[in-house]
């Protein structure tokens, strides 16, 4: 899978499209089969006792796969997500970053399916994991 | 399922325990198998386009489950989303509020299971749907 | 949703595309959303103590959103499964066939989107809840 | 994780829980974080065109799921699938031999969460992924 986006540029992407929460967001690496997105956690991800919150952790997911799909295919594909399936499995770390790990495992030309690994930033066990699914639509 | 909580005392809950989102939900009715909550659209809830975004819709379903839940079960329980699978089927409605249904499924001991039909106010077909798994803590 | 196929012409379309399985199923009723399809439980389909096992409960799901697209795009499709979450929420009752009530909740040009709940015959608690995504091929 | 059983104590297992379908799987190795299952694909797993089915497929990923949870815990242990969520992107090779590698994510008290590649033999991109949750009753 041929990379035609880099970190900056994707940021460039989520500032435009997402205004009111591109700057959560910061583009660790651009890996060989997918991204690796950092959310930079404030206040208003936590719930009371300092972890952060479920949705806060879909939104990280969600926007790491997006990235993922327009680092391969271009800035210029309206796609959009049609499902995901996600596990909470521990308690992130309070006062800590946390990390989006996505595997694209398939780009085709309508459907892009990828899966994420998100980590308490200095841990080894993830505390979510979740699959996503999107549409591409088709090019004029 | 015998109803312990009604919508002001849920409203209370939320407040209380979601103080950055609290303000964003309406409790419109506790069901005979669940709840149906409203999201408040606000500006930070949309894409450009004004659109509904994926992780606000996402929040909703996460709220009401949690809401039908302790609407069952009481303040007290301590309950966490295992997991959640959601479908985006269609794009919501700009400017209209949205609101999901939730219907428990299950209330076990250890586990609750329910699913979400999210609509955009004043619209038959639903936007999206998801179903959630809840893990209640044993009671001490 | 008009119905463009009832019970029996759906009954040979499984017979035929699916032969190694076409008998374990009948069609109940092509509902006004959806479909009721019969898993006549045998003892193939059963885990020791008699429980129908989860690969089956699976199949039932699967085959029954199949018809349920069919019996309202017609049997030229050559749509496929993409997606399906599935929750096994109680033991289904030994020595009972399975009912499963689909509900078609989108039905796109390239997409259908529909849920399940499953029960054991005479019985008011499903047993197991899945939703399923079937990718529906352009028409030449 | 420590390896509690392996490979031929899996497969006797097996062959006792799922008198069924034992004989169609083999366990090819007990790894590090899970384990990589071989489904022996047979005429009954088969669709027209000479594809594995969608339910083979998953029989697959649930089989596999539970032999890696029972490697680390023992074989004392009634766990159950809860959940489910799988994937179809890609057409099985007719003629071949499945792969599912299962990787653990969580080995909790009460709850497992794993995740599963499959693929046809000798070749490189899966043509499912799942992710599946298994409920560990407690011990006496």
């Amino acid at each position: 899978m041929e990379i035609l986006m880099q970190g900056e540029h994707l940021e460039s992407l989520i500032a435009e499209i997402f205004p009111q929460v591109g700057g959560d967001f910061s583009v660790e690496e651009v890996t060989e089969d997918g991204i690796r997105l950092r959310l930079l956690v404030a206040e208003k991800h936590l719930r009371p006792g300092g972890t952060v919150s479920g949705p806060s952790i879909f939104a990280l997911a969600d926007c790491a796969m997006y990235l993922a799909v327009m680092s391969r295919i271009g800035p210029e594909a309206l796609s959009v997500t049609t499902n995901c399936s996600i596990d909470f499995m521990r308690k992130p770390e309070a006062g800590r970053d946390l990390f989006c790990e996505v595997r694209l495992l398939k780009l085709g030309r309508s459907l892009a399916v990828g899966d994420c690994l998100i980590f308490s930033e200095g841990t080894e066990s993830p505390v979510a994991r979740a699959s996503l699914t999107y549409s591409i639509p088709p090019r004029r």
